[in-house]
């Protein structure tokens, strides 16, 4: 036998572990929305990963891995038929990545955009927004060529910013084109009033939104421990550091909410651990597992100060994907330059990884505003009111989530 | 180290995701059953997985995969006890195997097949007529004797035709020895109506129907990628066909939706996927990843039109298995033979593939419809009329799925 | 390549697994309660896992795992930070294994305590009492020193006694020091009456349970096949024996319920195959398939009985965790000294393992209970009467679990 084969087996199972993040979206996803919305939040994350993994077969993946000779954008691999074991292997590790930056926007933009406007925003994304930048930072497959960023000495091992923020940044968009919920934002007295107040729309099936919880951790073991791209001892520290951000981002939230004397919600407690597990990826083959636990728990306090400081821009991020995966994934990339354990506070590589960060922003944020409010004006992006307030199943699937215990939607004259 | 140590991790991981297919089917069925019956359907899949464990490692193993010099039936290691390594690792891959053919069953015969007799059915199915079946296909163990089909040159990788249509087979006698459930199909104006319409059952809960649906997809990629029953680079290209041929399945069943302008149901989605899933297991280590693609596609296809097809017949698939099973499976057999990259389009084998496919129906079908009609003589198969209104939870197991919310079984009078 | 990093890929493999029987616990419990404690419960699962680990890796690796001259106690590798990378995957399997412990307490004390004191309490047993015992059977990692059981002869591969009866051991101090839910023991007639009858609390969501009993089972392959801490090809028969001894203990629980012609009931059902799975752990690398099955079987009936036996005791355990965790790994250590095969019935290896089993439960159950009971003092274990009448998510959470569907919770004057 030969260590090839040892790197295939080991890719192919984290690249499964990554697939199951999908269905940890899912639920996560559809337990923090209202029960009249809970087909369509599923059959997006499903649905998106079936288009996102045959366009991306198709298009994203030589836009990304394919030969870079310019350092900005890949050139060959689309349509990859015959290849090496090894490609195919990697192409499957990948093809599970890019569905992960669609299904950021599924959550963010849950329970008022139209089901086909959706899929076309995130096939966009994911297949080419995505790829691009992910060409700058991880391109090429060939030796002979490499991103630009790169080269630069932009340092982001599993995708805090080329997944993670990319992702984030893109919904943040999406929430901006797309409004907030009805209801979400409410003058408090009056119309004249300036301000708004904030109001928390709770989820329909919070044990749901544990087992999707539960499933993106399991699935970030995958995440960053095939990062490694080839089996190697260094999985044991990967896969310590996950678990002790993931650990240090619950643990940070909750206190960071226990110190605001505010009630200690399973959203944000889920959420605190999502975004350590999100700023862990950048750095989990390095640092020391004390500061992964400490790079978690920083995370954790970040993913609740950004909540509400989206809240209060009267943005409405439905499950707080940009806080996960925008913010947090920022704070990640920078961890990269402070907890080195061969380099702790590296100035000039916490100048690059800024760099980084702020390409990413430069480039993503625009890019999908435009995209988005370009695919706004030729096939609106929102359900109008009436479906909005009677839910996305009935209007855009003709099903609900639970027929026998749904009855103001059964029978909607008794409600 | 040595290459057997790898092959048993890697067959011990994949039979591993393939035990896990158990719970994707009992919630995938348990979803899509009303909720009075939603304990029965858990409990068929739980307690089948027990019962056919136990039988296949006394019976169903030995007939499989023992000594075969007829070619027809292996004739030794029942009650495997002492074994190499590699062989307690093959019967724990293959045990999964046969609990999934059982399973197939569950969902086909949901909400009017008392316990017992399900029980006495599936153990039937997957100990002996599953097994004699695969010792022609896949017998055995032994280097020295060899089952007959494969002797004639029938090829069937991971079991489109020797698990899934074989399943599937059996399901239909069960449905047809069984008959339909109540109201499922009505006569339009009166008694003398010739033609009866088709109503729809809609399922009690679709997020739990979407999470069997991802935990399955999940087990495919250890159904495939362990089917090599070695560590092999192979398993790269066929996770990454099992993926791509399932995402195929759900962009050719939603397509064929769309073209039918009927709603694209959560339940034909993810049967669509499944179905792809299916009609890659006999070719997932040969056929290219675009072709890998188009299998799926077709297998979509397929699976929509058979639900139409065998509803038209008066026939009650409570969850759609005998399409996706039986009819996808076919299609899945006859790609070996179609889309091989080193000979498209063999006719010969093609010819071959065809006598696979018809000696499966030929021996299951039959035999699986005189062991129901058998046991249905002894012990009736179906709840009476009462218990099938009220649902088999009440009835057969003395609880109820969701106590505090089921109000209508709580307070039967006040409906 | 070398055999390291194989190791290394199947010890992280199995402690991904063994992670995921945290969501196991957590949606088995959930399932098992009432929906007015859902989040309390989920959130007792996720939140002891990150204070777990994270007390785990500061002190009870150490205490565990560190170097233990005298056969106590360990005494180095707190706070472990640059290590190997074959440690810190030990670490990261071993952590897993300690939340274990710990989350098999939160089942036990469901529906009555409060969520700071669980945690207080959950980790005093998981970072402090479970691994002083653990460092006498399993420590240490270092070859020079060894723990003073172990040096005795005490044999329990994966942990029958050491991690399963400990929890079981520590929670039986908590049920006591609780004391059972509002009306799970009524008085017959009157306050004179001296028998209490015991009342079935429903869970709310057999579905959930369902799905913890799967995961819990997956995780258990890891659990036990992980439990080599090296990829050997002895998993293969791990795997089988497992799966086994699982199926077994069904089958063993369902034929006791039968002969005692009570209900066969899912929580049951579930219960009895996880005290299989329990069981099989002390012995799983070394007995015949054939007596992996009979473990389970009688695994089963003990479960079932203790249940009974427990309850005939007023002591209201709320999930079965005392039996199945308890009583089976009791059971599980002796099979060591029973079904070897090379050794059948060896009278000298029965005393050693029934001393080690005494010696778990003089060391757990006291110091748990002079824990719990002290906590008790300072900061008391039970929720008030109208706040446990209410549920704990009401009280402690702030929000319920199906807010669209826990109606009485909502409208409380309604009902």
């Amino acid at each position: 036998m030969n260590q090839e084969t040892l790197d295939i087996v080991w890719i192919i199972i984290a690249g499964i572990l990554v697939f199951f993040m999908q269905a940890g979206f899912a639920f996560l996803e559809t337990g923090m929305v209202r029960s009249k919305n809970s087909v369509n939040v599923l059959m997006k994350n499903y649905v998106d990963m079936c288009f996102g993994a045959t366009i991306f077969w198709a298009l994203g993946f030589g836009i990304m891995f394919g030969y870079n000779p310019s350092g900005w954008i890949g050139t060959d691999l689309f349509f990859l038929s015959t290849a090496t074991s090894y490609t195919y292997s990697f192409l499957f590790f990948q093809m599970m990545f890019a569905a992960t930056v669609a299904t950021i926007l599924s959550g963010a933009l849950a329970e008022r955009i139209r089901y086909v406007a959706y899929i076309i925003c995130a096939m966009v994304v994911s297949a080419i927004i995505y790829p691009i930048y992910g060409s700058w930072v991880w391109g090429s497959l060939s030796a002979e060529s490499s991103g630009w960023l790169k080269n630069v000495g932009f340092i982001d091992f599993a995708g805090s910013t080329v997944v993670h923020s990319v992702g984030g940044w893109a919904a943040l968009a999406g929430v901006i084109v797309l409004g907030p919920r009805l209801g979400r934002f409410t003058k408090i007295r009056n119309e004249d009033d300036k301000k708004k107040s904030a109001r928390y729309i709770a989820g329909h099936n919070l044990p749901l939104l544990g087992l999707g919880a539960f499933i993106l951790w399991l699935g970030f073991f995958g995440f960053n421990g095939g990062s490694t791209l080839a089996a190697t001892a260094t999985i044991g520290k990967i896969a310590l550091n996950t678990h002790l951000a993931g650990c240090g981002g619950v643990i940070g939230a909750i206190i960071t909410l226990a110190v605001q004397s505010k009630p200690k919600l399973v959203s944000y407690g889920v959420n605190g651990g999502l975004g350590g597990l999100v700023a862990i990826c950048a750095s989990a083959d390095v640092i020391l597992p004390g500061f992964a636990l400490l790079t978690g728990f920083i995370a954790g306090i970040i993913v609740v100060l950004s909540i509400h400081f989206l809240e209060s821009f009267g943005l409405d991020d439905a499950v707080g994907a940009v806080a996960v995966h925008g913010f947090a994934g920022v704070w990640g990339t920078l961890v990269v330059a402070l907890f080195n354990p061969e380099d702790y506070f590296n100035f000039n590589q916490l100048l690059i990884q800024l760099a980084g960060i702020g390409v990413a922003f430069i480039w993503t944020f625009p890019s999908s505003w435009i995209i988005f409010s370009l695919v706004n004006k030729l096939y609106p992006l929102r359900v109008n009111t009436l479906d909005e307030q009677r839910g996305l199943d009935y209007s855009e699937h003709y099903e609900i989530g639970y027929p026998e215990f749904q009855h103001e939607l059964l029978h909607p004259g008794k409600e």
